[in-house]
């Protein structure tokens, strides 16, 4: 492909409308929270419900037919002009078209007979405790604006020809932030939902199983989320970068490469909760000192080493008495780093580390895995047209477009199991995410709509 | 005064039996709870009223005159024959008892005319959580079954005459758990109550002027619950040692010397909640790896000294989430020691590590003082009376009773502004307390009481 062709004929004007349109709607999202004065939007939650039903009727007004998966996903699909098999497609479509009828003959999406192979857009639109407006919602927001650009509204038909149907996820959880475990939303449709989590809790004690019946979705009905490869055409994200990279390179957008290889753990150390005053240091085992030593070591050890991070985020100290020593604390430690091995190596040393810590006070440890996710590299393909989409947005159309690994976890984790993958980061200055001061320029929106715009046009002018 | 006398007349058995009743009766409080399965009673609770109207029926069981006071603790008054003027008394019994009429007119007590100042003993009921069944409640127990040997129950007069009236009391908040301010219901006993403590919150955002509505007392009579010293005799406590000194010693019984210096901070540590994926080391201001070391810092500080003992407790990082570096910790510091200048020279070594570590990380930190109370030392007198109490339990009467430094805080350390105050501690099996496993034996119970009322006939045997 060249290297500056631009392909989008929507003006400057109608770009730069859309950005604003983006910015103004992450801020309506803003507002749908649990706790006012703060973002806080988890999974199966009643502010779930209230962003789902806002991002249907921002699908339906372009036309897009809508759907809130099996889990909890909300859907939109627009069909285009000249569906194509995809390259990989195995199947017929009569085989195709009758499994998809089959399961979800009950859902709001009514399947199409011979329904080509859609190109998947999104991102999620769950949040962090006290998070961000931009984290995932600019994702999806940018793909209902890429959509909106494609076509030529006057007309109601498309600006180009394209040989893909799209449509737009909302995953619903990515976070993890409610039951501890991320990627749900985007797990159940990659089919790999695993039915041990049915058992998950939420702070409040209320499981997973019982959070779907709640929301009014159907446990027994998951498998229904699932898309088969054949289905799709690939996955492109756009989102913002939760780091300072692109902020102290200067530039506003760059090609993923990979998404970290992530594990998660909960960790108990256990002592013995005695009175403050009438216990002498040497007959103390004091486990909130043992566990602050544990994450001073997670700093120690992931620091020196190249592209991983080892973070301890939540931290519960029990009985939590100012005149109890600490009997017992919870914390969890979330683990990424470039590549699977390096990341697992980290591991054996800092569980090496905890041995020492612990066996020196008098301590015990336990840790729990409930997160793991190798490394997940983006197909070349979707590098090579996401980079041309880049190219195409700047001022030298010849420079290279910035490449970065990304340490965040994002919902092409799970989706490459399905297919391929491909990834848009937009700077995010100082690198401020998950916290209310995290933001994206309009200016820098307005850059990633027309780069993945572009890069549809790229991937759909692909020979294949 | 002679160092083996006996004065108790009651038999082994009677003591045995009151051991016994003590033990039964430490079960049947540690039932009232807030939570199933653990002990959790804090000032002006529900599970509070409950232990007050157990306490103040068996108080009226021993013939006892009751009342609840107004900041909660429940008292009970017993008259004895030749009621006397104590040695300190300076103004006339029409003026005491003037005042003392105006001052109650409205409480279930009802004062009596020229009512003769009494012995005090007494302990707490209140907990912290998942506590032991002891701490305090013992006390109470013990000083309930000492009237009762001294009484002939079947005359319904004493066995020994005393110079002076006894009250026991239960005091409603030794421990501080709920609203972070120990000694709430001695503080209000001895006069020093603290209008600023008003707006004290508990975890649930609920003021301590709320609590006590709800409780169904009236802010504005807490100078009520204030005793003035020409009231008392002077105040005697039994309570476990909360430490393993007797138990390593092989002794059941020791003479409290002093009860140490405190002093209690709130302490803030702000730093930036960030993405735990995307922010590398360089840009982070994690909070919780600066409170980790500030935790390890007072341990290292206070392990250095002698007789100095600070327990960071309370410690929670917010906002909790698994993917995001916490951006504040709020934790406590329990800061105790035999002397106020050496426990203020340790916090000023403390004050100083927290602003090199803090400025090192670029982390802010504030620190709030909520409680302080210097050390309060014995008075010489009531060592005296208390060593002869345990000396009479010795089977070589001539041995010397052990004295101990106190590191935990009791009632007397408020009480101390108001009456002299003596201690007696029990041995307490491998020093557990704050903790369910903590314990005494009904053996040692047996004799703290015979020790306890032993230290009330030696005191009112002496000369004044």
């Amino acid at each position: 492909m060249s290297a500056s062709s631009r392909l989008l004929t929507a003006s400057p004007d109608a770009v730069a409308a859309a950005a604003r349109r983006v910015m103004a709607r992450c801020d309506e999202l803003a507002r749908v929270t649990a706790t006012p004065g703060r973002i806080e939007r988890v999974y199966l939650s009643p502010e779930h419900a209230r962003v789902n039903r806002l991002a249907a009727e921002w699908m339906r007004e372009l036309g897009m037919r809508t759907w809130q998966d099996a889990a909890g996903n909300q859907v939109g699909r627009i069909e285009t002009v000249g569906g194509r098999q995809p390259r990989s497609m195995s199947r017929t479509p009569q085989n195709i078209a009758g499994s998809v009828r089959s399961s979800r003959e009950s859902a709001e999406f009514v399947s199409a007979l011979g329904e080509a192979p859609a190109l998947l857009l999104g991102s999620h639109l769950d949040t962090v405790i006290d998070a961000g407006r931009f984290d995932g919602i600019a994702g999806v927001l940018i793909a209902l604006e890429v959509v909106r650009l494609l076509r030529v509204p006057t007309e109601g038909g498309w600006a180009v020809p394209l040989p893909f149907p799209i449509e737009v996820v909302a995953f619903s959880d990515e976070e993890g932030t409610r039951f501890g475990k991320a990627l749900l939303g985007s797990s159940a449709v990659a089919g790999s939902w695993n039915d041990a989590w049915w058992t998950l809790t939420d702070a409040e004690g209320v499981s997973l199983r019982q959070a779907f019946l709640e929301f009014g979705l159907d446990p027994a009905r998951i498998g229904e989320a699932a898309r088969r490869p054949d289905e799709l055409v690939a996955y492109l994200e756009a989102h913002i970068e939760q780091g300072p990279a692109l902020d102290r390179a200067g530039e506003p957008l760059a090609v993923v490469s990979s998404i970290a290889s992530a594990r998660r753990f909960q960790l108990v150390v256990e002592g013995e909760a005695r009175h403050a005053g009438g216990t002498p240091y040497d007959m103390r085992h004091d486990a909130l000192l043992g566990a602050s030593e544990a994450a001073l070591a997670v700093e120690r050890v992931c620091a020196a080493e190249h592209h991983i991070i080892g973070t301890v985020g939540r931290f519960e100290a029990f009985p939590g008495a100012v005149n109890v020593i600490p009997g017992e604390v919870r914390f969890s430690l979330d683990l990424r780093g470039e590549f699977d091995g390096e990341r697992d190596r980290v591991w054996d040393v800092l569980s090496r580390d905890l041995d020492e810590i612990m066996g020196r006070r008098g301590l015990r440890w336990s840790a729990r895995e409930v997160h793991s996710a190798p490394a997940v590299f983006c197909a070349p393909l979707l590098q090579d047209v996401v980079a041309a989409g880049i190219r195409a947005t700047l001022p030298v159309r010849s420079d290279a477009a910035p490449v970065l690994f990304s340490p965040a976890g994002h919902d092409g984790m799970a989706l490459g199991a399905i297919t391929d993958v491909g990834m848009l980061f937009l700077r995010n200055p100082d690198g401020i995410s998950h916290h209310p001061d995290e933001f994206v320029s309009a200016g820098d929106v307005a850059h990633g709509i027309r780069a993945l715009a572009e890069s549809i046009l790229h991937l759909a002018a692909e020979p294949r």
